[in-house]
């Protein structure tokens, strides 16, 4: 799989680090990435170019927390907060996935969409069921998109259409699933799901916990998102000293061989924020759906400078955009009202900051991926940003501003996922 | 002009106050809405009827607050706050609108978005250009859209490429424009538009007061938009007890004959309050501009609360988006992290009121419009929402919602002002 894309070639090599060429030659070689390049070197003089001159080429995009059964209500009952909104929305759309032709139905939406969109890699909730679970791996793994996802694990707190029988049924449950999909797919693999902590009694985080260590998977969470959560949270786990530490008793809140990541993080501070960065556990930072269901703003200038690993999320449906795009534009806004009101001295993301998280940042999670850095995989996305009309010259970075603001997917000309190309029709 | 739409009605007959009828009828009579029907009624029988069945038929919207010649260069210059942002990127940008071919092809772009957006009625700023601001009307006439359009007043504390030689100059020039303008169009209208206080000597406000008296015009401008701002006005203006009060000494802050309109008013309080109620001036609530610029959150449900007038601008390039139903999410959200972060006993905007202060909020800045109440001018706009896929069935409510959050100008099928369709191609 070799070959070479010419255009505006524009990554992050770093969190301050901006790399770009005009008119430049982007090589894959066995589906990694050899360069960006001036001229194309001597030895891949034979490589097939294909020319994008004019278009923005950029990694592909990372979104480290969406769930996919609850594409189908984005948008929808967004006037209440996170408790609730589970109750009223959440819990009996995930409660459908019971049957396989909705799942079919619906996972097809999510599927194409994801497949379309500006995103290459996805950490990616299901619900309990699973074969509408496997259904799902099925179709992203067809999209040619990398995915980590999730059947998730739930056994107290919620409805019973949605509650495992007991701990022990859900564990043998999710070992059987483990087993039955760890080795299925190219792009697309398990990770170990508690829903969050209120909806999963220890037991049943106990068994995750030995599976996580049996197979050595990753595991995927949410954490401090809405205030009521987090008191209801210290009610049930009295023995834990911050929400963090209700994970971490159970071996799942990252560490040696259990990458971790934990959505949200609007009110981590203290000894939870020490061991987010001690235990290396990547932040999702999902600034829509932390406004929309009127969570609050993550303090993530304060995260960065404490390197806290973060990448960002679209949470549909906390989030109604499933663009990484839109994500970016959020976390920069975000980051505006939190320096404005919250704390003067954590000052707001900028651009660059922000393609940044969306990129690199969250591809890390993935191994080395979201950049153009040599060696890295090859994971890219041309976009015709001529599409919006300028009546001026425009600098990379003032492109890229455009395309984050704006956000728009119908701009997207073409996508390579690990050096192969996706149908974007 | 009379005929009639079939599709799903909705429209606000007030602040709390949601009209719908599935399958319904609304009927255009002399441009006049006369009511929406479960029926065709007897004496309209012959009245042509454009079946839109399954689509929602809402009323027009209306923008409070848009720079025209800034669309050029919306989505940039982010990173930066208010009076920075104006040295950077506006005054430099508006500078070239003493070009007339720049501004004849930059005013094409702008009137042409404009005319495909969900919007149906505008207060414009322009710049103090006078053959541009003429040329910019011209095409906004041309477009359909009921329009305000303001050739902006500036004389101090900016580029000399925007100073006018003098306040005589700038008001003698105004005058012109105005007679030349104010009975030259079908659906423009002028408006008179101090840019803000810091950029208007009290000579040039004492004469714009006096224009306004004059021609019995409403008045435009900006109000406590950013805190260095206010900071600036208070040493520029001694004298005032408010920002506001630094407009009403010279008669251009609302009351009898004067309707206004001010922009932002995100850290209006106390007597400048008072002001902006007793006077009936109107505030364009533009959530996005005071985000991306840093400025704050608007008080907005304690304005509604009072009984302050209130409608939404994109404030375009503030606001990087055109689109109103953006402007809709955008005043929810922003009312959301209000409520959490600064004061909790305003709680959120909810879909409702959003749809609300964006469509006859707004409108009632232009006498009878935004609704489908009886009487009222005939603006509507048409939206085929069955392009967003949904595995449900959806309530009224629910459409509006998705409409607003997506805010995707390219499902609108049709749109009407004052009774003529408008061309959308």
């Amino acid at each position: 799989m070799n070959f070479i894309l010419k255009g505006d070639i524009c990554c992050c090599k770093s969190q301050k680090e901006l790399e770009t060429l005009k008119d430049g030659y982007l090589i894959c070689e066995n589906a990694l990435v050899k360069g960006i390049f001036a001229e194309i070197p001597a030895e891949c003089a034979s490589f097939p170019v294909a020319d994008h001159s004019g278009c923005l080429i950029i990694p592909g995009l990372c979104d480290l927390h969406v769930h996919a059964p609850q594409y189908a209500f984005r948008g929808l009952g967004m006037d209440a907060e996170l408790l609730d909104w589970l109750e009223a929305y959440t819990f009996p759309e995930e409660s459908k996935y019971v049957e396989i032709d909705y799942a079919n139905s619906a996972y097809s939406i999510f599927a194409d969409a994801m497949r379309r969109s500006a995103t290459t890699r996805a950490c990616v909730f299901a619900t309990l069921h699973t074969p509408a679970t496997m259904l799902l791996m099925d179709k992203l793994d067809r999209s040619g998109i990398v995915t980590y996802v999730g059947k998730v694990n739930m056994d107290r707190n919620c409805p019973d259409t949605l509650r495992s029988e007991s701990a022990d049924a859900a564990i043998k449950a999710t070992d059987v699933w483990i087993r039955s999909t760890k080795d299925r797919y190219k792009n697309t693999s398990p990770i170990i799901t508690p829903r969050f902590v209120p909806a999963c009694s220890d037991e049943l985080m106990e068994g995750l916990g030995a599976l996580q260590r049996k197979y050595g998977l990753p595991v995927q969470s949410h954490l401090s998102e809405n205030k009521e959560e987090i008191a209801w949270v210290r009610e049930l786990c009295p023995q834990a000293d911050s929400y963090a530490g209700a994970y971490d008793r159970f071996g799942l809140f990252g560490g040696a061989g259990a990458p971790t990541i934990m959505a949200h993080c609007v009110w981590s501070e203290g000894s939870e924020e020490n061991l987010l960065k001690d235990n290396g556990v990547f932040v999702a930072h999902c600034p829509q759906s932390n406004i929309n269901l009127s969570s609050g703003i993550a303090p993530i200038r304060r995260f960065i400078t404490q390197g806290i690993k973060v990448g960002l999320g679209s949470d549909v449906a906390g989030g109604c955009h499933l663009s990484i795009l839109r994500a970016m534009s959020d976390a920069i806004q975000s980051s505006k009202l939190y320096w404005r009101i919250v704390a003067h001295d954590d000052p707001p993301l900028s651009v660059q900051e922000a393609f940044y998280l969306g990129s690199a940042g969250g591809g890390a999670f993935f191994g080395k991926a979201g950049s153009f850095i040599e060696g890295y995989e090859f994971d890219a996305v041309v976009i015709d940003d001529s599409a919006i009309p300028s009546s001026n010259p425009l600098t990379f970075e003032e492109r890229l501003a455009r395309i984050i603001y704006f956000s728009d997917d119908s701009i997207i000309r073409d996508k390579y996922v690990r050096g192969a190309k996706i149908d974007l029709d």
